[in-house]
């Protein structure tokens, strides 16, 4: 007989799974799993595999037979371990249910709590823990949940009050009381009563009393939740397939919310939003642990637990010792105790900013836990830029008001208009202007607006609170729990040390210090900059100290080249100092727009013969010349690769009337004949029309003033004592012909000024890959081009057939329905694009095994896509140059996973 | 010691060649050898392989030394045959030089004549055929096509007169005489030395006379030619790639032009105009050849030479049955009579019409002189047309005057204003006008002229003048030799039987009865389409006759499906008659144009949100439901493949302010609101945009209703008792989600449809593969897609990335670079898009093995584009109504050629 599939993996006493199961059993389910296997203290349980997950969505939303029943064997033994019969009127056993994908999504999806309960198993409760008003209240917090999650009773809308907070509210106030744990038995039985009916006139539908019922709605409602709106757009951010899927992960409860001897808590084995090495986190006497996450009551801080409870206390010092040891991260981790046993539910790896991510995989490394491979591969090379971002001016800091202080949460300094809710954040931000979201607390309906934001404050919830979570992920900065806001939705202001403040105010925040600002704080360049700009010297920071260590790893293991897009000096230094290697893009059209050339690059377009325009073009010359000259001093020798004219040339030419008459009266010609030659550069699809090297073949004096500027600067410089390696780049080619045409003016025009000048010199002629049919003719370009970039910007437009600048109005449509995996203009689109670079590759160096390839695309600069252009064998990629050091530690990454896929 | 490669190929007692090496020796050299082979009197020479031509260029235009060596070993030869030296100044050796590529392009390259004079051996010439007259005139018209065409002496400008033709005319005006042969040896002399004091003038070199710098001279000129500007214009519209080159036949002189005994001409082995099996051809008593060709004298037909030479022109019947039982096809060959010696100096195979092309092939396989395969293989697919084109009315024809007749040189029927010279034909065609080229004779200079032409009428020459010639290749519609037309380019008018025509009245020729008539005539269908219509019987029409057929034939042969792009039964029902298998193309949203239906399109346009965008598209759904149900009556149970809605929206709302308020009137909104909607729907790049199922995604209902459209008509014929085959087509996919997002909405209105009406029915769904990514990803969009179809325009357009609306601006200057090897609009781009397509089709089978494939984009009527679509495998083509005929005969060649290729 076969085997059955197995798709309920346990844990407990016996356990199946493990830690490097996640792909199967989602994140929180592998890690409950391992930790059960090392010994911790976990309630048992059981784990539903992601891959029922789809089959779940594909049998319209019905559990598989095979799954239900593997289901209910693991819940007879769960049983047996525990001593407790599910739904049994005397010892009832509980469940919590939750979701849990191979990625921690947090706050995503959905949970369920108390699962069990019923009019019967109620009581058995009440009688067990002797608490009746622990097991009503137990009960009522169930229905809440329930009848929300599963039964998809919610407010109407986002102005109304959640029904069920109403019955709670109402309650309260008939009872005279303030909180919840103050209500009695009787009251909360009211309460339960008002739920049921609630939920009937809403569904038509009773609350189900049957537990296995209960089991089954709630394992449909985490599967389910997977493709809630909030779950896709967290997904598109941080790149996750919709194919992967939840697990479900079914456990025995615990209760923190049994008395005074009992509590429950989030920890940090280090300070995610810092990264320094302390023990971190808060917890609640007598609450259950959405209490901590949801923000609503602010928990205490770890340390005060060794007073309230010295024993436990000492148990979780033992357990971050023990997690850390074992699992050689920064964990994450919930625990609950039940009068006064401390029980774990959960470790993950822990969520931090990208400032801490560098400081904990740094310290790891100089502490033994790991080794520099490791601390390389654990940096998400994004994170890098939060070294480097602007940082308040002290000076200026003095001059403004500090109003509050509150947990800093995500480094960095924000300012902007205090937006009360996240929709005006998101109205502020469409205006164009920085919005800084002040809120009580977060929830994931939220996240759209903390999306936009600059910052986020909440006066309510500890670092474990939803804002910080995010904050985090989404490296924004963040100040949680500052008090002393008292802020009044009603009235769209908050009230601080008696200031009111309206919203559009401007506020500051540091996310580093936790310090909260009236109006605009001015910023001074990151301490890294500074050190490498000279201001600072490099020993008085300990943060371009991190920074240049792992550089300094980064250079040592990368293969790819990491140029510069720059189209100035002024560029080019900015990136050299961040270890640039050379330029990879110089647009020369930029530099047509300077001063008074623009008028002289008019000229040329308006000529009317090829003489008219040699004369306009000349006049460029000696402007080009300038600009090159510039370059290559500040390349010292560097390689600087020179796209020459790509933009149609309608883009020089003025599209109103008045400036076409100036125009026409500057050049001494017709407003007619301007007017008219405008009306004819006007194109149907410019990014498809007279642009590219189709210029330069039109036009080829203007090839060939360019090619002349490039070549005479050459030999200013050579003449100076300034070394040059110039690298002239043929945009937009599709045909083998168009590129022969370009290639031999250059050469024409290098040895008509060798021949003028007398000085010899080297260069290089390639072209941009940037159409489908270069990518396919790459073999016969290569036989002419001595290097290949790709423009994966128009690649990106022509494969697809998109415009990005027309995208804007599907893209709304096109995220919700999860048609990108990631937006193709952010990250390659792998499985078109990429394969079609892959097979340029291929090509050219079947041709010429030695050729030169490159990108510089914006994808240059994007960690996903820099490693994969390490993949495809590419040998530099070039990015504006604040993106150099994470293309850096991008290409060191892509090296080192090379390293180890092959070693395997 | 290795053998030298072999250069130089000789022909004569000694041949080396044969007519299968045509790419090696050309047409001319190949068969020359040939003729030599089976027996005919061809004067000996040698030919220099088409491998030499590139050798040549890239020597910077000199002969590689191995060339020359065997050329001259060559020459030896031919010397110790003839008996006669080379400069000998007693006999002298003379030579012609012509070029022959592996397809004739007539008249595009440079040919010189009695090569071997100078002032020495001149005399040699005169004394040994005791003839001084000839020898001097000899010499003169050497000198002349030397200064011409290698010492490059021209006209100044198109203005001026040749100024050999200038010195010609002074010297027969001080003679006082009317023709060339009237003049003295004396006075030839004269003009010999004028001629070359005019090219020392003119170069500040002498004319050459050592005969073997003339010879180099002359094959450089030839192998240069190669390279004209003509050459590569000719080349473009012919599809012959540059590469290939031309070779050079150097061959001993005979005479015409010794006398009353010596003749030349051309003669083809049946009429290249209306394919009759008749012996056909012209001559001139004492002349050379190219005086026939050139159409300065009009020659006699053949029949008249039984007269004057009973004995060649037996003989001449006798080679005439010979080459055609040789070839087995109709020959064009030249011949010389010298002295009453009859020799043979080309033979080809005739160019013919694309009338004469059918009928000879189709007559030749009923005499049993080839076989049906044969028969297909040798008609272009594209002369079909010919027998398709309307005709005159007959009627109509005796309403206007019948002014003068002359030769007809090329079939049909075509009316415009009278242009007399080429320019003026390019001015008129340019303001899209018809024009009418009207010359005395036409040269390789008008040949641009002539492209854009609706026909051309000469008054002079014969059927093998250049005007002739040039009008069978290119199908146009032709007359020659009119010689009643007195034609004064001065005055820019001709006079005919009293009448004064001017430049831009409107004249008729009927090409197939070589009638010119003033004024326009009423056409009518041609007798084919008149026939399939029923208003003429089909035993009536010969030409109906071989229409069916040819036609039959191909339906045996071929594999490939044709398919009809038709939008409404009238136009399905056109195509169908021409044998249409179905329809691959019905662009759903030409019907929203019609009739008032485009202001509900404009309503649900402007709607603002779902539910008003339903309500408008509701209104559109019956109309678009008639639209169906007409199609698929005209269809009956063939397939119908519809496309839903593709192009960008704002194609569909008015862009003037005036149209604006009275659309905004109408539906009782803002003004304002249209503006904005408008101006919201302008796109940077349109062809990019959102257009294609990007619209269906963001706008469901449209897919929606335009789905319940065709079920509905599907219902509604059903009930009729007819049958129906739909096939929807999702357009622009690029993401396989986006094509199974259209997929669901139309199985899920599918179902819908047979709920409600209680009829089941079959349809298919699939997509359109029009971008790159498609193509990428055609293994993963079949696995929803039923069927897919190449959209061949777009797939073009962002592929090479670039726009067939904007490629005006620069493709003038890329047909003058022969960047393109053929215009890819018109052609499949076989390397790039090509290989892009044989991609998908491989992965498209690989996932669903037995996948509908077709094509179409406009490609899908083009013969090349069809045989490429039959070699990669497609299952179908679809093209306009009436471009079926010549995709089926193109299929069938496919085939042929595949049968062929496999049974080597």
């Amino acid at each position: 007989m076969m085997q059955e599939k197995k798709f309920v993996y346990e844990f407990g006493a016996h356990t199946d799974g493990n830690a490097k199961m996640r792909e199967l059993l989602g994140g929180k389910g592998a890690n409950l799993a391992e930790m059960a296997n090392i010994g911790l203290p976990v309630p048992p349980g059981f784990t539903i595999t992601t891959e029922v997950c789809a089959a779940f969505a594909a049998g319209g939303g019905k559990l598989p037979d095979a799954v239900n029943r593997q289901k209910n064997e693991a819940l007879k033994r769960v049983e047996e371990q525990v001593g407790r019969r599910f739904g049994d009127g005397k010892e009832p056993l509980l469940f919590s249910v939750r979701s849990g994908a191979r990625e921690s999504m947090p706050g995503m999806m959905d949970t369920i709590l108390n699962l069990g309960l019923n009019d019967v198993s109620v009581q058995g409760l009440a009688n067990v823990t002797r608490n009746p008003r622990f097991a009503y209240d137990s009960y009522r917090r169930f229905i809440q949940m329930y009848g929300d999650v599963v039964m998809e009773v919610h407010a109407k809308d986002e102005h109304s009050v959640d029904p069920f907070e109403e019955i709670l509210v109402a309650a309260k106030k008939s009872a005279g009381v303030q909180f919840d744990n103050q209500l009695s038995a009787e009251q909360l039985q009211g309460i339960i009563v008002g739920y049921k009916e609630l939920i009937r006139a809403a569904t038509g539908r009773n609350f189900p009393q049957d537990v296995g019922e209960q089991l089954l709605g709630a394992i449909g409602a985490v599967f389910r939740s997977w493709n809630n709106e909030r779950a896709i757009l967290y997904r598109q951010k941080y790149g996750i397939p919709g194919e992967w899927g939840t697990a479900v992960n079914v456990q025995s409860m615990v209760f923190g919310n049994m008395g005074s001897d009992s509590a429950t808590g989030v920890a940090f084995t280090r300070d995610p939003a810092s990264g320094e090495n302390i023990f971190y986190g808060e917890y609640l006497i007598d609450a259950q642990g959405e209490d901590v996450v949801a923000g609503i009551r602010t928990p205490n801080p770890i340390a005060a637990l060794e007073k309230d409870m010295p024993d436990v206390y000492g148990e979780l010092v033992a357990v971050r010792q023990k997690l850390e040891n074992h699992f050689r991260d920064m964990q994450d981790f919930e625990f609950t105790v039940q009068q006064n046993k401390l029980y774990m539910l959960q470790t993950r790896n822990g969520k931090r900013t990208g400032f801490a991510a560098v400081r904990i995989a740094l310290e790891m490394e100089r502490d033994g836990l790991i080794d520099k491979k490791t601390a390389i591969a654990r940096i998400p090379a994004d994170s890098i830029s939060s070294l480097l971002v602007p940082i308040f001016n002290g000076e200026d800091k003095k001059r403004v008001k500090l109003i509050a202080r509150g947990l800093p949460a995500g480094p960095g300094a924000a300012s902007g208009k205090v937006c009360f809710s996240a929709k005006k954040a998101e109205e502020v931000h469409g205006r164009g202007e920085k919005a800084l979201l002040c809120r009580a607390e977060t929830s994931p309906e939220d996240i759209r607006g903390m999306l936009v934001s600059e910052g986020i404050l909440t006066s309510r919830g500890g670092v474990s609170s939803h804002a910080a979570l995010v904050a985090r992920q989404m490296g924004k900065v963040c100040i949680v729990g500052a008090a002393a806001l008292e802020i009044d939705y009603a009235s769209h202001s908050m009230r601080v040390g008696g200031l009111t403040i309206g919203e559009g105010e401007e506020l500051s925040i540091d996310g580093t210090a936790g310090e909260v600002f009236l109006g605009s704080v001015a910023t001074v360049p990151s301490e890294v900059n500074q050190v490498l700009e000279g201001t600072l010297a490099a020993g008085k920071s300990s943060i371009y100290t991190m920074y240049a260590k792992l550089m300094s790893w980064c250079d040592e293991c990368r293969k790819l080249k990491v140029y510069l897009n720059a189209d100035s000096p002024k560029q080019a230094l900015a990136g050299l100092r961040y270890g640039g290697e050379g330029i990879g893009l110089t647009r020369t059209e930029h530099m047509f727009f300077e001063g008074n050339r623009i008028d002289f690059m008019r000229e040329m377009i308006l000529a009317e013969s090829a003489e008219e325009r040699e004369l306009a073009v000349a006049k460029l010359l000696p402007f080009q010349r300038e600009d090159f000259i510039g370059i290559f001093k500040a390349l010292k020798g560097l390689p600087a690769t020179i796209r020459l004219l790509d933009p149609p040339l309608h883009e020089f030419v003025p599209h109103d009337e008045d400036t076409q008459r100036a125009l026409a009266k500057k050049l001494s010609i017709p407003f007619e004949r301007v007017r008219a030659r405008v009306g004819a550069l006007r194109e149907f699809n410019p990014m498809l029309g007279h642009r590219g090297c189709r210029l330069g073949i039109s036009y080829p004096e203007v090839s060939r003033m360019q090619a002349r500027a490039i070549f005479e600067a050459v030999v200013q410089c050579k003449k100076q004592g300034v070394a040059t390696h110039p690298e002239i780049m043929i945009p937009l080619v599709g045909f083998v012909k168009e590129l022969r045409h370009q290639v031999t003016i250059v050469h024409e025009v290098a040895a008509a000024v060798k021949e003028e000048s007398g000085v010899d010199f080297d260069y290089l002629v390639g072209t941009m890959i940037e159409l489908p049919r270069a990518c396919l003719r790459a073999g016969e370009i290569a036989e002419i081009a001595q290097f290949c970039s790709f423009g994966s910007n128009d690649l990106t437009q022509t494969t697809l057939g998109m415009s990005r600048d027309d995208m804007g109005s599907f893209l709304g449509h096109y995220n919700g329905l999860e048609i990108f995996s990631q937006n193709p203009f952010a990250t390659i689109d792998r499985e078109g694009v990429g394969e079609l670079m892959a097979m340029a590759v291929e090509r050219a160096q079947r041709t010429r095994k030695e050729i030169v390839l490159g990108i510089c695309g914006e994808h240059g600069g994007d960690p996903v896509s820099v490693k994969f252009c390490h993949s495809i064998g590419l040998t530099y990629v070039s990015c504006s140059p604040n993106r150099v050091p994470v293309a850096k530690l991008a290409a060191a990454q892509a090296a080192l996973e090379q390293e180890a896929a092959k070693s395997k």
